[in-house]
């Protein structure tokens, strides 16, 4: 059980199985490479939503019931920042901000993401490899009818009211993979690639847009197990689903699926939905997807790896223990 | 009663005058300059102290208890910042930390100081005009048997246990003097120009220190009135005793008087105290000084005035009223 595995994972949902994960294998055995595409620089800080979803969950210090940032949270930042005239539409907890100071004063001082992230994940004993995709600014935009819009304005300011026309993820072509992403994905003892059920458009493509990495995925000896983010037609949190129709694409897990045909070998939807029309060199199973507390979380993770024991590479014959 | 007054102010003591001040005369009438002497880098964010301590005074934001920093504070992000292995020698309240997030934000804007400072005081309600004394940086430094030390090193981190054998403020020589300070000192419609009761050493001298700005107050029209920090040998608050004796200086208000001989008109000493010896061309005077609370702040506001209406610039006869 000590063979690696790598999880791609963009914000809240995606952390949620990471954690499953940590709590499946060693934490040794585990590599989590973030999404850095809704990174941003707000009031002079260097925030990484992702980063600090998976950091938050794997530390223990996420909210559970607001959904994002941590525990037992405070704002008296935000409330003495609006009585400056400051910019508050995008919440600052005051104990989440501790981690965008102490980031952006780090990256200020030369260190990369990959070293910060690592400084602060072993500050709170997460043994786990947290992996932002890239140590160069890759930013997702979104198209409107009125125009690119810069992510965290769309998402958070705008509350992804625009419809979605279009999506880019600036700055990819040129980023270079961080080394150990690659070297991960690349390893000879990799037991899984686990697509975690995050938004596709905005928290694994911008991933899969660094150069290198999708064909590091292609080439890699383990399976690749994506979990849905759609369950029901719906996302299980933000916008997937109103995503998917604006870009004209069918709300549903299938849909989901067939986008990462041939990336991707096991595609996860959850017990409740119908089996979708097959897809060529795919297989699709069903499982309980929706994690609600620790227990659904280890569940899936669980569910996640018994199949990539049960799986091969694309086009092989599966094998089944 | 329209007449002009500046005040020099540091921190907390001065701030307090400060704010009687405000409560004395019309807040147009009042200009501030402030030490920025004390300011520096910290976590990224630009922190300036004194500035802090007047604005947070003027805008009854100040905490009473503490004496320094904000009142209804609480202290989520250090408490968080620690736990991510963050420098936690200064103490930065949630509330607080605003201030400080947004200057540095305006300042990477390309906002001078003062402009960044009258944009803070307007969201804030504050009419009197706050001034730093220089938009250029001016670190005050102090030389303990160790070597020199960065001036929050001393203050803050090493609580002011250094004997202090020397002191200079780094770039003064070259800093130019914020310009409305210099209009300010230069208007004929000048009714007083008071030195708060802040450290001498730490807290006014780096604003005289700046050029331009002593020989402004001595051109001056109006009287110079200095109101005593030391009390009963000792100092109301912070390490200005410590410091005198540490200098070989007589611990007293009859030595801080001294050392501003030549320069102030009328210096205010605790009425607690024994007048010293005679100080050529100055005029010893005592009042109650101590400021508990509002009304003592007023108090010895009307004091300082009535005195600065009763005193003529330097060697002319005195006015009585």
């Amino acid at each position: 059980m000590s063979a690696r595995v790598v999880a791609l994972s963009g914000g809240v949902g995606g952390a949620k199985l990471v954690h499953g994960l940590s709590l499946a294998v060693p934490a040794s055995a585990l590599t989590v490479i973030v999404n850095t595409g809704d990174d941003f620089e707000h009031l002079g800080l260097h925030i990484s939503p992702d980063i600090d979803s998976v950091v938050y969950a794997l530390a223990g210090l996420a909210d559970a019931q607001r959904g994002w940032g941590r525990a037992e949270e405070s704002w008296q930042f935000m409330h003495a920042l609006k009585g400056l005239g400051g910019a508050h539409w995008f919440q600052l907890g005051d104990r989440d901000l501790a981690m965008h100071v102490e980031r952006t004063q780090r990256l200020a001082q030369g260190r990369t993401l990959s070293e910060v992230t690592a400084q602060l994940c072993a500050a709170l004993g997460i043994g786990v490899r947290v992996l932002p995709m890239s140590d160069d600014a890759v930013r997702t935009q979104v198209r409107s009818d009125s125009g690119w819009l810069d992510f965290q304005d769309y998402f958070v300011r705008q509350q992804c009211r625009p419809a979605v026309r279009e999506l880019r993820f600036a700055g990819a072509a040129s980023a270079r993979a961080q080394p150990e992403v690659l070297a991960a994905l690349r390893s000879p003892e990799l037991r899984a690639i686990v697509l975690c059920p995050s938004n596709p458009f905005v928290s694994l493509e911008p991933i899969l847009a660094v150069p290198g990495i999708r064909a590091a995925i292609m080439g890699a000896s383990a399976p690749v197990i994506a979990v849905t983010p759609i369950i029901g037609g719906q996302a299980v949190k933000g916008p997937a689903a109103k995503m998917m129709a604006e870009l004209g694409l069918e709300v549903s897990a299938g849909a989901v699926a067939r986008r990462y045909q041939g990336l991707v070998d096991v595609f996860v939807l959850d017990s409740s939905d119908a089996m979708p029309a097959e897809i060529a060199r795919m297989r699709l199973v069903q499982a309980r997807t929706l994690m609600k507390n620790t227990d659904d979380r280890l569940q899936l993770a669980h569910s996640v790896l018994a199949l990539a024991n049960g799986s091969r590479r694309r086009g092989h014959a599966e094998t089944r223990r």
